[in-house]
């Protein structure tokens, strides 16, 4: 940047959010967009505007959006689409509507925020992926767990070529006891909203952080774990798959909706090992932990080993789901007020993602067969 | 036992052990031995007497052992079998010398103590146990974590149903990074001696603390990961299965000597989850830790989540291979002394742990295929 375009910067303008649909993440990210700075909630949009109006009112949002921008409510979608003054979506609906109403927000030049999984598919994903970029929009999937600082300081761990050495095995567990109203009623375990149930609410995390890991590196073949739990529509309850790497690091993720609340990452390299068992959402909201082992070995004799292993602890001012607000704001105001072109990386890394779910869906679907991940 | 019998026991004689091999594990069953009550080394049986002797002074067998036995030293194996002053042996040779020494051990009316991998196939166990059954002398294998108080209290928390519920899902991890003397020289690494390799040596663990953890049930199929390490011998140096049950349990296991020294096994249930993350070596000789989350759930908002898992901490006045020692030799008095059966539930356990393990060898033999495992 020129110091002629420095000295000439304004104070940079909140990006002006609207939420459209009101599921019950979006309560979620709602209070995030009032923490986060440089991001303002400047419409809800849902099927009336009485289920906007509510949502607005429970979530805080009309007091606080109350600073001269004031709140609009949109009784229907396409209202808040076209809402001149809102510059990004965040889009928490049912996975199947993903592709219709995402790429219509890019095609009015809205910035898309897009809750996971992304889509059904990667082919439903490339359509609202080709819609931004011919748009010059910004898009970035709603997965919090890649603004938490301890995300960052977890690569760095990884990275660490001596105290870690290559990551050679990952284990992935989430997993958490859906109650009986949620496995009859939930979006979740219905065909026509989020077919991949399990797989698409929370095996998307660890797919992720899996390929995380990995810094992005698509395995080359996937196979699903045998046996996964269906319900009778056919969405998945619980399944898991193992991804293999052509240079021989393998991953085993497991999801369900069945069992105790489980939220574990291991990493196990060369020469370190690094655990987490809180990693898409922290125990505590403001300090989040993880372990990490060092060249251990077994003590003389085999009588104990060691050494044990350390704790970091890593503390965020703002909670995950707020740091993403902030980093996605970050971009639409470079777009916006200085003409910026958007982040390719976050695009490019939800798409890793879905091709990875995909084949996982394959696999499954052709009974736990090989599938080859195409990028 | 009646009155008058009670009053007829004397003090029970301690159990002469002779140690057939002089192996670098053999060194931690000897200082066990020493350390457990009704426990003696009485003989060490070598390739060499001079080989016996060093390991006996090595290891401080003469002075401990010099209390009215008198430590005998011998330079064949055949010849420890012959000495009638030994009433059990312990056996940590190659797995290919197993069948026939322990055979041979029990046909002499030895008790048998067996390192693990107890054999290389289920039939060379059948061979064993056959033997051993025979001539009414008890066998055990020698893992070590059956008989830390640890364990206990982890089947006791996970048989609590309201607080963990069913097992449904296990991950289990042991690996440690080999150097390059041992990839190069190690009994583990060569066909002719320990031709199981990984498997054998760790991956047996993992089996067994995944049979543990489900009453020992065994799965119905078995099927390897694809692309295991094996070195130029064919020898296995990295591998993994998952297991599956005919009520949808599964199971996931991975071991290798080429990634950092991991331990873990993580159990979920309907309703707990338990981490353990040095499940077969404690970091501690004389106390260990697990941790338990129950009934875990979101807060409001899926802001942060607990409980917190909260960590039980369990002594043991013995480090466990004395306890295993300690619990052998009790066994063993109870036939020598009282006429007991020889205790059932370890040949039992042992075998179900050899039947997998035979199953995954078949399973990456097959390029990953599934395998029936057959009882």
């Amino acid at each position: 940047m020129s110091s002629a375009a420095a000295a000439a910067a304004p104070e940079p303008r909140p990006v002006r959010f609207g939420i459209l649909g009101c599921a019950t993440i979006a309560r979620k990210v709602a209070r995030a967009m009032l923490l986060a700075p440089d991001a303002t909630v400047a419409a809800v949009g849902s099927r009336s505007e009485e289920k906007a109006r509510l949502f607005a009112a429970d979530n805080g949002l009309i007091p606080a959006a109350d600073d001269g921008l004031r709140l609009r409510l949109h009784g229907t979608y396409e209202a808040l689409l076209d809402d001149p003054g809102v510059d990004a979506v965040y889009l928490p609906l049912p996975t199947s509507l993903h592709v219709r109403w995402a790429a219509a927000a890019a095609a009015r030049g809205k910035h898309v925020l897009l809750e996971k999984p992304a889509a059904l598919c990667a082919a439903d994903l490339d359509a609202v992926l080709a819609a931004c970029d011919a748009a010059g929009v910004q898009f970035m999937d709603a997965t919090m767990l890649m603004h938490h600082p301890r995300t960052a300081k977890m690569r760095e761990v990884v990275h660490d070529k001596d105290a870690f050495g290559d990551v050679k095995l990952i284990n992935s567990v989430f997993t958490f006891r859906a109650n009986e109203d949620f496995l009859q009623n939930d979006i979740r375990v219905k065909p026509d909203l989020d077919a991949l149930g399990a797989l698409g609410d929370i095996g998307w995390y660890c797919i992720r952080v899996i390929l995380l890991a990995v810094d992005y590196e698509l395995p080359k073949t996937v196979i699903a774990l045998r046996d996964p739990v269906k319900n009778r529509a056919g969405v998945l309850l619980a399944c898991g798959a193992t991804m293999y790497w052509a240079d021989g690091k393998t991953a085993t993720f497991n999801c369900s909706f069945l069992t105790n609340l489980t939220m574990d990452i291991t990493l196990v390299g060369t020469n370190g090992t690094l655990r987490v068992t809180d990693f898409n959402i922290p125990y505590q909201e403001r300090s989040a932990e993880f372990t990490v082992a060092s060249k251990s070995n077994f003590a003389e004799l085999g009588i104990g080993c060691g050494p044990l292993p350390s704790k970091h602890v890593v503390t965020n001012d703002l909670p995950q789901e707020a740091l993403m607000v902030q980093e996605f704001a970050r971009l639409v105001q470079n777009i916006r007020d200085t003409g910026s072109k958007p982040e390719g990386k976050w695009p490019a890394i939800t798409r890793k993602t879905q091709v990875v779910m995909d084949a996982v869906k394959a696999s499954i679907d052709k009974g736990s067969e090989p599938v080859e991940v195409v990028s």
